[in-house]
């Protein structure tokens, strides 16, 4: 009689084919779950091409992620509690600050759950409110893949743009540069991220990590966060626009996806307390690709948390 | 200080945005409803270009149709009980047979519950099953909008491919030809459609409508169908490609939106039992016009329900 | 020997091909201009798909439109002394009061020189700030062609989103509504509208024009907008998305090309004072059509300034 | 059992699936044909964006057009003899000149052999000289549907590029200008076409096509062209570019492909000895429409050609 | 005077530019020739996005891959005698089974006639009844290229779906599977595949591609083919999606062309006895870069052939 | 307060945003800059897809890169005198010898105002008429990154396609080809390139690159080109077509964008007199990547001047 489950493209579409999990808008009622995957429809911060706001539903369309993680042996989605808990609800389309203080709640309830947040953005100033309520007890260590360190300052008078929130989160005091690192840098902005090296964080250029090879950036990686929290932060621009074309910024010269899948795969174990896949702007990715690789990407961090200290101590 | 609904683009992706009802596998507990919107992401019975079975998907990935109908003055969403039911649980994704009887059992649920069937396909073989549960007791009358009069025979052995569901549902007893009108027909295939004529159906082609005008288009329809019970098949490859390049046999010279969104506006207090929308297959679709364009009209025919006979005497 | 002009798709690219003309940040010295094309690569009011501030740059890279109107027998761009004077200088990308205020203060130099201005957007919000300058001594009245009427009130806590600039100009007092025209209206949001009827607009929907016919519509249009100065905006989505697929809220059942450019060069001889095109994304735009016929539309208003009272009153 | 052919998208692809006849290099041996189609595939004579080079392989990808032809009722591969003879044999890709020659010498063994030539462009310029062989023995009419009168003089030091084939033509006395009528004219150039009317050609201009009607046109090109020897020229920009984005030179404005159709067969019994379908461009087209168009209006002219009385006389 | 040859897009597109070689029905009158080059326009085996019926119809309209290959030092069109004998006739576009029946006696007669067969998919489901014909005295070796070792069981009721061909060849022992080696492999669907491990089938995964390097895959590779008739079938999804976005079920991950091309020509001198190269659907792949690739790899096997000891003891 | 320039998106686009230096017909005037930043919309020398001609203009568009160069420590456009100059006027579109011409006269004035020529193509025929200037006084050595070694013969009666600049050139006396590196070099025309070696150039395939490693060809092309004039031409081709779809002759297994940004950027130092950036044909480039990849090389080309002793010696 054979194997049997329901076609890849069939219902309704669900970041990694979790189960939905409708919430309220009060309670959130998911201290059930290990980890909510959410989305971040919000693109406000993103200074060139945008769309980013678009990325929760083309990370849900991509048929095919998982189930199983062969690199890792695991099949997180059957092995934890996890749901797709839906979209951040964001009270305007117009308003930057509005959003971050609404991201900034809904992922403190999340945690007040007892739960592990993995968001899918939306640009990358989502990731500042996000570790302000991830970090609220204490700062957490980071693993950021990225082609931009993200450390810029204020610009035309904004200072919670997509350039900038990891210098806003050392600044806020919920993220630990000295347990940073920021791996895939490149391309023609680097003289405005001075903070990262300022502040104590490593930093591995794109342009290094053939020579360096994957296996040494793993070890520094690691040497870097210790044992303490931690997250990760992924841009789907840390890879090269042939893989990740889809995005507001891209840059030459980037990650490939075995590179990129080795880089978290190597994780294993880490102490990872919340995670996500930002930058997917699907309306410059003709074949599906980049969301293909940011759902990816996703699944390989879900899969890390499966292993995690931190999700077993609960 | 002014409205708020969510954006477009947040949430889990359902079709015209109506709630999400999760249904069991052996019940579908839906009797609270008026209308069931689902999906059948099937297409082995194409002839030519596949990838239908992704026109549910495309369609939930819509954003903004409704939720207000300002020609027919309603907003069905709103008015009535509607939800999206996922799809048909399909058995197999290899065998036309079976899936045509999953479908025929789902469908025959739904009306077993009181609900009307308003289906998304797949492709047009869908509709013989669909119509086999819709006339079980006694056969129907149809508004059939479609480049083609999908009433071939057998062929290369297949009886039951997306050319022929028509000549299927009257041999079946459950489509009456003299109450069926078929608008927007063309295209080098004619010479096989001469079951249409033969068993009484009404057919318009697309050559004549600017001839005839739309508005005794829709006089003629109202002739054949009456006041009986009627299903509304819609075929986005009754558009031009011009509206609806994503589809498996386009054919020049269609209909434009305008024409059928006033030719579906015209059947306003028809006895409608059910629809569907056909044929959106999304790889052909670049700037997605065909979904939209399918996803209106599925919106259009939602909102006539809401003036059915059939549903106010529910 | 023959003609010879340059190649179309040679050198730095201009709107319609204009000269360029670079202007200083203080002082425009534009004096000498009839017509002056700017671009206003701002989008940040958009509610849905947004990706407009890339409108001028898709405008800018259209070939060979123009340079002779054969229906309104005119070579606006060699009749008159037109120039490109590149894009509103924004502060900042993320700000959209700041960018309201940034087009005011420029448009109102513009203004201040005696010259015609003709905006290519961004999104629809950009006309309020335009119309504040254009309209300071004496609110004009408008030719608006779009799918939406734009006159919605705050949303989501936001008055001046792309939805309702023509309800501000109104209460701004700078825009007649008593002489505003707004045709091509439709889709599912109309309900929002109805300050356009209760200010005195005239409202011609999309699904009636075949009916009334372009030449009724033009001779109403004429009607409403009289001898009085009278801006003209073009909002791209009033073309069915066949036409112009590349814009963030498109609706089905639009105006064609052929439609609305009659329509245009209907307005010949009215006293035009400004207008503007807005609405191109062209990351929906795959084939660039909607940017060939938002520099086709810009280019019969252009061509219209030609005939304008004004402008020969100077 | 039913009926059975082999599936679209099978095999190798030719013209309208007509046979493949492959020819040899001195002879053709084609005298038992009515009709040879072939392609040309040369755009050295472009004015704008090019790749029309590629349009004999874009029509050959084309499924499913014909075999029937409803309106004209006819099968025209299956009841005469066609076939795709293949692509001019061009000397060089670099010289346009050389092409013409090519052409020629190409088409005028096709005529001596009494079949009726129908070619794939490959750009305009190739009407010249295919002309001179139609023409050889005397100026032949002309049904020219285009948005180009393509009458236009030496350009850069060239004259037989894509924009004055018709111009030649007539100076050749290959083509009667008081036999020919162009339909679908518009844009910008028009000023450089005043050859057209000197000549004595009818010119009818797109802007006017929806006010005079189809069958007013229709009536003007057969008073036109009599019963004398006629070309049918089809420059796929004629159509709206949202019908067939992919040509060179588009023009905002165009024919609907109803409109065409019914114009091409509304020559039904008119006296053809040759046609062409030129201008499309695949690189621009991305949904494949207008492939799609071509190979639709090539069909019809086919059809067209088993009603001539040229053939019958044969 | 300097070289010529036809430019690359003119003519009837073939496979390769491979001579075409029109067979009967019944004889296929091809003992002359070494190769048969051959369409398999079938996807009924898929199990996610289709498509794949019209591989073959995209690898013929490749331009330029060959004629000669400088790192195998061949020019296989020239120096063999290789054509395109057109697609496998398939009695029906609707029946797996029948497809399945037609394409293993089509290919039985190829190898009657002592050619060697070289297939372009469709799917891979296709290599069962190739084998079947290939393998009929004895069971061949194979080199299997692939993100999927393809040897699941019944799925949904069909066992003969694509993700089994080896399974079934091997349980028809016309697959030998201690002489077959899986190269390629990763992604969520690993554990469905032990029959590949526990029928003594060498597997390696992508992962571990750039740790083994590419010399030492093609030594393991030799090791396990030996000298014996030996089968080479490469699944265009064994390159990364960044290469190959136009197949089915797209894997993150892969292989680049370098390494696929480096694989392949490093079996210079095994003892081929047929291939394949299948899962290309153009449908996803704007660029062309699919089939691009797919014709290069089926280039790469071709010229392979004309070393194999096979070939030479003729 | 912050930091501020222009949005990427907004503004005239000109190559890496340089300011427009707007040059006279008869005398450039421009004796002030560095480096004359120009394009050549120009591709009658293509042997396959073209298109080319819309090169300049695509990279014109591309936002983002630059302005700081991270490997290199320099910021050219603003410690350098560098502008945009505009297109080469060519006085036919039609003519490739004039065009040539017209090329060489062009950057013969750019050299003879002491400014170094950095060009935009177009298709590669024109780096000869580029070095025919370049090289006027002493043939130049070049760095040559190609997947083509450009060194064929006359081909159709043309000798100055794009398959052969650099035999021409050599010729011609303006090129040294003892000091001249080719890199990249792959596919199936190689046997016409035995120009290449028996001149005396050197050549690395690309094939050989990954053992080689880019240290070592960069060790290589330093030695052949040594402390002499040297001129760098890149040829989109030679990356992958995965980075690089947009082109006409792409050839499968190429060059990696961080291979060839690590290889340009080794050059650092070397006597650059020259460059140029060609094949970018954006009609095959849907996600603008080819376009990017182009702007970025144009950029690190641009850079590497900033240290040539040719520079500091004027
Ligand atoms: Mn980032
Ligand atoms: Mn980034
Ligand atoms: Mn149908
Ligand atoms: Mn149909
Ligand atoms: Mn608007
Ligand atoms: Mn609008
Ligand atoms: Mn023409
Ligand atoms: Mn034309
Ligand atoms: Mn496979
Ligand atoms: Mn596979
Ligand atoms: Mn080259
Ligand atoms: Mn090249």
């Amino acid at each position: 009689e054979g194997g049997r489950r329901a076609a890849p493209y069939s219902g309704i579409p669900t970041l990694l084919d979790a189960p939905h999990r409708s919430i309220g808008n009060e309670q959130l009622d998911i201290n059930d779950l290990d980890v909510a995957l959410f989305g971040v429809p919000m693109d406000l911060g993103v200074t060139n091409r945008n769309g980013a706001r678009f990325g929760p539903r083309a990370l849900r369309s991509i048929e095919r992620v998982g189930p199983y993680n062969d690199a890792l042996e695991c099949a997180p989605i059957h092995e934890m509690a996890v749901a797709d808990i839906g979209d951040v609800p964001l009270l305007s389309r117009f308003d930057l600050a509005q959003s971050h203080a609404d991201i900034e709640a809904f992922v403190a309830k999340i945690i007040a759950e007892g739960v592990i947040p993995l968001a899918v953005g939306g640009d990358h100033s989502i990731s500042h409110p996000i570790l302000k309520a991830v970090g609220a007890k204490a700062p957490v260590g980071m693993i950021h893949i990225d082609a931009h360190c993200d450390t810029g300052g204020s610009y035309e008078g904004e200072k919670f743009h997509h350039g900038g929130p990891f210098r806003n989160a050392v600044l806020d005091g919920v993220l630990d540069p000295e347990r940073t690192i920021q791996i895939g840098i490149r391309g023609g902005a680097k003289y405005i991220w001075e903070f990262s090296e300022m502040s104590g964080m490593t930093v591995i250029e794109a342009a290094d990590i053939s020579n360096i090879g994957i296996d040494e950036v793993i070890k520094r990686a690691r040497d870097v966060i210790g044992d303490g929290p931690t997250y990760l932060s992924f841009d789907i621009d840390s890879l090269d626009p042939s893989f990740a074309p889809g995005t507001g910024t891209p840059e030459v010269g980037g990650l490939t996806t075995r590179e990129a899948m080795a880089l978290i795969r190597g994780m294993k174990g880490a102490n990872l307390v919340g995670g996500d896949v930002v930058e997917v702007a699907p309306a410059y990715d003709p074949t599906t690709n980049t969301a293909q690789n940011g759902a990816q990407m996703l699944f390989e961090i879900l899969s890390l948390i499966q292993f995690t200290p931190f999700r077993n101590s609960k």
